[in-house]
């Protein structure tokens, strides 16, 4: 293992872990005290299932965060996979196993930037802090959330976030996140009389009375987006009713449907427009609602210059700061008042079988987090 | 037992032999025996798993025929029954046991019906026939239609058919049924792309695509039906799309559809109507289509004459014909020629748990299937 870098060695060591979600598997003892070594204090939470890490290195102001997860998603069918999936394996200088690329490669590169900036460093400007937990592929009931909360309390605020989810597409940092949308979901049931197909004056068929309101719902304009966001965005992720029986008419309609909505609107707007709706077509429904988070935008100041201007440093090119894609646990730390940026390794693979990440990649993300907090904390 | 009549005996017998469809558990063998006394020919129709009876006493015609089933559907939750619904038992006037109304009950009073006629007529005219199968409840593959089969390829037509279906709502013979609506069943495949919701601009909702012509299809009005029918309805009875998860765009919808049609319109009409309109809105869909049976019409003639008479001298009062409710066997044995009535006891509780039905109402569709005889068949 001799030629291969700290950071890939430290990447393999996480993987081997098998840490599927909400497990931790003993990646964060391994975090904390290489994070000890550097001078960090040590803050193991446990809120039921779920283990999280913080640890912070100074007691000043402004506080520099990493946040990530080491929590993975499950392997899924193993005879699709080329190597064994919580054996790191390196082939052709690419990283395979579950996690490589979401996120434990992530986390090693931030704890070899950071120890090479911290030694670099010592007497570093404010502080620097982990935020990792262990349920952020799963319910993140137990997680980020709970953390911040505790932060929250003792009024310990984040400056600047930095999170680690796989970012890049196409190569390492040609996208960055600067924001999110927030994510809103309605468990609908409307409500018919059950009966039988030859007597359809006995029955109220909740499909039909639903239909011209779905129709409706699913071509609505909800707005026009921003410079930052796309337009908010409606999907009927599931649909049931019926007993299987063709000659069955349903008592009862389930529609689960999902926005992603922009900064643009409020998800207690989407819920009145949605009940107007079905008001409007006098159905006799009920939804009960999940926010699954508010949209959050970290459109300017310092975290996102520094991040622009150290990925152009190490890569040569410039990144593109995007707002797209799933939800993350930036949407629990924003709304602290903290900037937040996620930058990490090319998302093509994550969640899939063979899941795997270039070593070199792994190198350079590091190189661009320690160039971030030369930037910040100097 | 001496004091129960000879129907009630005999429709106990038949309540005993646990013939749960398309099981016949020597039903119909106790039926020949029965028929074969009066002079009637066996001639049993085994096909897969169905044991079918044709009997027919003469070869001359006109032939008056008997139709009905000895299979019954499942019990259902034993603990809801009061009494074991295979042990017939008699509480207040009332034969309990599943299968005492639909249609043990009925094919009882016709073999009482029949042999005192036959004793009574021992010369009558014309032909009388049994066609009983053990397949009504079930797939109707290998019951009536296949013995209508043989029999037209034999060129042996009925002229006069009562089935024994539980017609009757509040007193016995109240309503016959004359007629029955068509049965048209589609399986409606929708296809889109699957995706992730945070990216609907790499997916195809197919229940977004399928909404607006849902919506027209459940509103649509297909004729007016007419004197015998109730307009044909559409009514969709299952729907199912989504994985589960709130995150995913499905990427197929199916809906199951099912048409209860009338006279004014073919099966044929209304399957291109739904195409025009699937076709309309440029869905990428395909529909597999299940013709359960065409509508059928014995809006005059002599055995409709006889059968509201026969009911009007037995009773007192007359019957209503009528064309509403499920399907039955007579849509494989009008299409053949023949008239065909639908007449039984009360059907209130058919396949429910505490199936029964009044001894007296017995002992009343006995005279009155006997009386139907004396119309045609002196």
């Amino acid at each position: 293992m001799s030629q291969l870098s700290e950071v890939t060695q430290l990447a393999m060591d996480l993987i081997a872990r098998e840490s599927v979600t909400p497990e931790d598997a003993g990646c964060q003892q391994m975090m904390a005290e290489y994070l000890g070594q550097l001078g960090f204090d040590i803050e193991p939470m446990v809120f039921e299932d779920t283990t999280n890490l913080w640890a912070r290195r100074n007691q000043s102001g402004p506080l520099f965060c990493f946040a990530g997860h080491t929590d993975v998603v499950p392997a899924g069918n193993l005879s699709h996979w080329h190597t064994p999936p919580f054996e790191p394996t390196i082939i052709d200088g690419v990283l395979h196993g579950r996690g490589a690329a979401d996120m434990k490669g992530s986390l090693a590169a931030m704890l070899v930037a950071t120890k090479r900036f911290v030694n670099k460093h010592p007497e570093h400007k404010g502080s620097i802090a982990y935020l990792i937990t262990s349920d952020e592929e799963g319910p993140f009931i137990n997680g980020t959330t709970r953390v911040i909360d505790t932060l929250e309390a003792r009024n310990e605020k984040i400056t600047w976030c930095v999170v680690g989810e796989p970012s890049s597409t196409a190569k390492l940092g040609d996208i960055i996140k600067n924001g999110r949308r927030g994510s809103l979901t309605g468990d609908l049931h409307v409500h018919g009389v059950q009966g039988h197909v030859a007597y359809p004056h006995l029955a109220e068929n909740p499909v039909h009375s639903a239909a011209p309101a779905l129709a409706e719902l699913s071509q609505m304009h909800w707005d026009n987006g921003n410079e930052f966001f796309p337009p908010t965005s409606f999907q009927i992720a599931n649909i049931e009713a019926g007993t299987g029986a063709p000659n069955v008419i349903p008592g009862e309609l389930h529609v689960q449907f999902n926005f992603r909505y922009c900064t643009e609107t409020h998800a207690e707007d989407l819920k009145q427009r949605v009940h107007n709706l079905f008001d409007k077509y006098g159905l006799n429904y009920d939804i009960s609602w999940v926010h699954n988070g508010s949209p959050f935008l970290t459109d300017h100041g310092e975290l996102l210059s520094a991040t622009c201007s150290a990925i152009e440093a190490v890569t040569g090119y410039a990144t593109d700061p995007q707002t797209s894609g799933g939800t993350s646990d930036g949407r629990f730390i924003a709304p602290t008042g903290a900037e937040v940026i996620e930058l990490g390794p090319i998302n093509a693979t994550i969640h899939k079988v063979n899941e795997c990440v270039s070593v070199a990649d792994l190198d350079t993300l590091a190189d661009c987090y320690e160039q971030i907090m030369e930037r910040l904390l100097c």
